[in-house]
């Protein structure tokens, strides 16, 4: 039922095929953050619209609220939440050492209190992957420890060490509960190590000799400066297998997404489209345009005029720009629809690119619009509480 | 390009089709709550889907945010929201006396200050009206003064008689700009008059006299015993002529709704279907649901399973309620969809019923079916900030 088929490369891009019980992806690929079950402001249909294939949501979250054996006894992600495509679920490991209260780390697991009611939880990398086996995503990903950026090295290699023997913890696990010969999960590994070379490969190392369905690439985009990235990605490239797909964890900006494809990163999750739809900043082929600002007052042009989402089709950033300092959800639902759509299109794009073997020209040409429209916009006033 | 043509009675209640130049409307009809250009939490397509035929916006909260003048730029409120249908706009009267700061009212309007940012405004009926022109709203209302309740009969009397000389005024103010002819525009006019039977009987009296295209009656709903409404709505239905619309402002409940299409109401406006959802309350056909009680939490129903709408197709009250506990915004989203749903299906039961000549069983049997469901569900926890 699994399966990951590389199609072409263009330089370091590579556009690729996943097939996983509930439908195809097409890489690279873009994954819409549905954190608690539900992307924000928009509904199972919008996503599709906006040409979503797969989904991302939060082990952390759900475990919390409304808890995994409900969403079990739901039908798992899929028919609790009605999408029907692919499922993604990360470890939790994340949103732990990021949200989670009272925080205590051992080799056996991680102690926390929820951020919602304080009540005292331990995840290991078991239980991690027994939430995940409720959740029922088709994709999976091991427990791992994700350091704070800066820290010391010595944290780094320590927490890069422990992810390693987390991985084989999950895996016996895994193997023990859905894995064998027809899955209903793929199981990824996550490299940590850092900005710090040495440890990034001796992690990349360690989890290949596993022999993991796909890698994951976490512990980037938490504060680093942007070239430490992509050395980092480069330096994987050659180190991980070539018929094992690449998920970049976390990242980033549409330009991110750009240099990482490049650097033949194959799946991604950001929350940065919706969260900033909610924040007034719209994502175009023009840059970013922040929808509060005065000179949108009296525009009557779509966000993008080139793009061929709902809202666009549909409304003005004057209409927009009056929504969302009237604090309307529905311009919430509205800026989501058309930034997930500029996400998805933009990787639709530069798939068609690598599969036509002109990803260098598409790069160049998708910075020069970029750079020709200036500098980025940046709203300084304060949002609205959506 | 405007007519009203009945097309059937049934008892008290009518059936008709309202022609207006952005399309018909099939009547007794009830109209989403557009108040800032939106309807909260949904979009044009949302609400097409849902079967709304006409929409009201309120010509308070427009004039003050983004402005009637940048509203009419834009093409009016049809340009500007990208809602074809026809709209109704309010006279700004009802919000300017529940919403605006250090009211002053005189003969010639109420000098009131935004409840945004304080500004001084002045609404006259000839205001009033400018505005709505501006806005293009197909349906307008002349300004009238609102009394609360309860107040001195005195109070109600002056009010009352003062909303007739405003009337008066508006009716040449809306001559000499938009009537005439082929008008771009209907002119309402509101019959004031509170639960005084007297009071009501002479300010419909008057008005009927000025011969509105149709007549609105407000005042009620503002916290009088129901039956007292009825009581008001029995007293209009021989003095209003049959042949104009009759639209009862700010009701109400689906069984408001069908107490009043019982004596002759026409078109109705409320913000409970939309308010409603966004505070987890559901409308169905058993009565209300309030989705953040404990015994939907592993619910695997639709909200209503004899309600088409999407909602109710896609999700669960389990899946409603969880999104809600967790206030994201697609829950608000959802829900509005059903509410609106509910109210808009309901509407057309009844008008079929009329054309079939079987409104009183209709009415029978709609009031077994919410007996039978039992008491109304009200929910006691407080809302999440949606």
């Amino acid at each position: 039922m699994f399966s990951f088929a590389l199609a072409a490369t263009s330089g370091g891009a590579r556009a690729g095929l996943l097939t996983t019980p509930h439908g195809v992806v097409e890489t690279p690929a873009f994954m819409p953050v549905g954190t608690a079950g539900a992307v924000k402001a928009v509904t199972v249909r919008d996503l599709g619209e906006a040409g979503a294939q797969i989904l991302l949501a939060n082990t952390y979250h759900l475990m919390l609220r409304p808890g995994d054996t409900l969403v079990a006894e739901l039908g798992g992600l899929h028919g609790f939440t009605g999408w029907k495509g692919p499922f993604l679920t990360d470890s939790g490991g994340y949103q732990v050492f990021s949200l989670a209260d009272l925080r205590q780390l051992s080799e056996e697991g991680v102690t926390f209190q929820s951020h919602l009611d304080g009540s005292r939880h331990l995840l290991t990398p078991e239980r991690s992957l027994e939430v995940q086996r409720n959740l029922g995503a088709d994709i999976v990903l091991a427990l791992d420890e994700c350091p704070a950026y800066p820290a010391p090295k010595e944290a780094v290699a320590e927490a890069s060490a422990r992810t390693t023997r987390w991985a084989r913890r999950s895996q016996a696990a895994f193997g023990a509960a859905t894995g064998g010969p027809s899955p209903a999960q793929w199981l990824f590994g996550i490299v940590q190590g850092g900005v710090h070379l040495d440890l990034r490969e001796k992690s990349a190392r360690e989890l290949v000799e596993l022999d993991f369905s796909g890698y994951a690439v976490g512990g980037l985009a938490v504060g680093e400066p942007k070239k430490d990235m992509w050395t980092v990605l480069e330096q994987l490239d050659p180190l991980l297998p070539r018929d094992r797909l690449r998920y970049l964890m976390g990242v980033g900006t549409p330009e991110d997404l750009l240099e990482a494809v490049g650097r033949g990163v194959d799946l991604f999750d950001c929350v940065l489209p919706t969260r900033n739809a909610r924040n007034g900043q719209l994502f175009t082929r023009q840059g970013r345009l922040s929808i509060r600002n005065a000179r949108y007052r009296r525009d009557p042009l779509p966000p993008d005029p080139a793009c061929p989402c709902y809202t666009c089709r549909t409304t003005s950033r004057a209409y927009l720009r009056h929504l969302h300092l009237a604090g309307e959800i529905t311009a919430a639902t509205l800026m989501t629809v058309h930034n997930l759509t500029h996400y998805l299109d933009t990787l639709r794009h530069m798939r068609q690119s690598i599969l036509l073997g002109r990803f260098e020209e598409f790069r160049g040409e998708m910075q020069r619009t970029l750079a020709a429209a200036g500098a980025e916009e940046e709203s300084s006033e304060p949002s609205p509480s959506l």
